[in-house]
């Protein structure tokens, strides 16, 4: 029994290790060239404070099936799963019905967000469009708004949001410990140096196999007058990682080299 | 015969109207949020111009087992794969060997390649790290580095190259139609107006009805003292385009609005 119990728990600590998030950008712009996505690197951020870590993110167009396919893939692959794009009131605004086809479920209008949407006074014609806001799949919860609009919706894992970065980010920081049930967050150090990635590479690795649970990546700048390495490490244990900052500084200063602290 | 001819040239017209690129990101960096790529939209604007559309991007760590299971889905699935990151000269660069477990081929040292690192002289250990670039799947082509650095590489449908955006680019410069058979460009058209999506919807939704090919989109912007919405429309027809940018200007008129022309 007792070893039942130590098992559970271990279990779950196993399992609470990395919680992990998957984003999907739905928009023909965005794979156009057109628009650049900045809503990857803030979800990333925003998740990672609350314990989920992005470990994959797909970029789709706005076609019905490749929609359904890639959140049904999705969903069960990874612990949370966030849209964003294609809930607005026009016609290239598929997501809420795919997401519906997607969980085998239909639309309705939500009286909820009939209310928010109404409380603006518009002529019949532009009321019919706006009111294509409060189609929701059944079963969904609704993700606030404050940025003022209509909300988003959430549907067991998958969290779908506006792909307007304002938007998004309102409706992301709503986003709590009710709804998203995250592991530790990944923390960071960063040095820099300026040196050439080859003129580390093998200390790197010797770093890397003393700490496997720190992940230690570098990354090559180059400046008008300089070039460098940015050498980062990012694990879940913060004094870890302050012991590995000292022994990468140590190493820069060993090489001759100036460490350069952010 | 003739019809037999009829049917090839047919299924050429078919086949060769639209060809499909996917874009593999491989790197940890861009899904934390630390780096911003900007890759994808520029890669999506070069390859149009040679014919490719880009209709799937996927953002993905640096492990193995993903990278080579995302590598293998992808080949068969578009007509050209562009993966970037993880060719540089230190441990957390796996994407070359990856790339050849994924085509059940080795990685071999490639004499061009050596001699081009062997160029610029350094300490042993250095040449060292330096010359992890010089290894290259067996079978595989070389792409060309302007930058001045070790080349990338093109498996079969599979072209292999760096992460930071300047050596990306210049990497891109080097593929043409010798390497890529494409189809028709994708031109655009875009026009502003200061309403909002809803007010426009329905009348863009009978505009689109009317052009199955061309692909309309519209995408409301917020500034500090405005909001609008921009219309884009796409195909690789000019004509039908410019037919359909002046049906949309005069729709933005009889609403009494204002086009904004880029």
């Amino acid at each position: 029994m007792l070893n039942w119990i130590a098992f559970e728990i271990a279990k779950e600590i196993i399992m609470a290790e990395i919680v992990t998030g998957c984003m999907i950008i739905i928009g023909n712009e965005i794979l156009s060239g057109r628009t650049q996505d900045t809503n990857l690197a803030y979800l990333a951020k925003e998740l990672n404070e609350l314990g989920v870590r992005m470990v994959e993110a797909r970029v789709i167009p706005d076609i019905e099936e490749t929609i359904i396919s890639t959140v049904n893939e999705c969903r069960t692959r990874f612990d949370y799963v966030f849209t964003t794009g294609g809930i607005g009131p026009t016609h290239d605004d598929i997501t809420t019905d795919c997401i519906a086809r997607a969980f085998n479920t239909k639309v309705e209008m939500h009286p909820d967000v009939v209310d928010i949407i109404k409380r603006r006074e518009a002529p019949p014609e532009v009321m019919a469009s706006r009111l294509r806001m409060a189609r929701i799949p059944v079963g969904a919860s609704l993700i606030d708004n404050p940025a003022g609009g209509p909300p988003g919706f959430q549907l067991e894992n998958v969290f779908v949001m506006a792909g307007v970065p304002m938007v998004m980010q309102a409706m992301v920081s709503t986003l709590g410990k009710d709804r998203i049930r995250g592991a530790a967050p990944v923390r960071s150090r960063t040095i820099g140096v300026n040196l050439g990635e080859t003129q580390v590479a093998a200390d790197l690795l010797e770093i890397q196999n003393d700490h496997p649970n720190v992940d230690l990546g570098s990354y090559p700048y180059f400046r008008k007058d300089a070039y460098g390495t940015n050498l980062v490490m990012r694990g879940t244990d913060e004094a870890e990682l302050d012991v590995i900052l000292a022994r990468v500084r140590r190493m820069i200063i060993d090489q001759g080299a100036e460490p350069i602290e952010e």
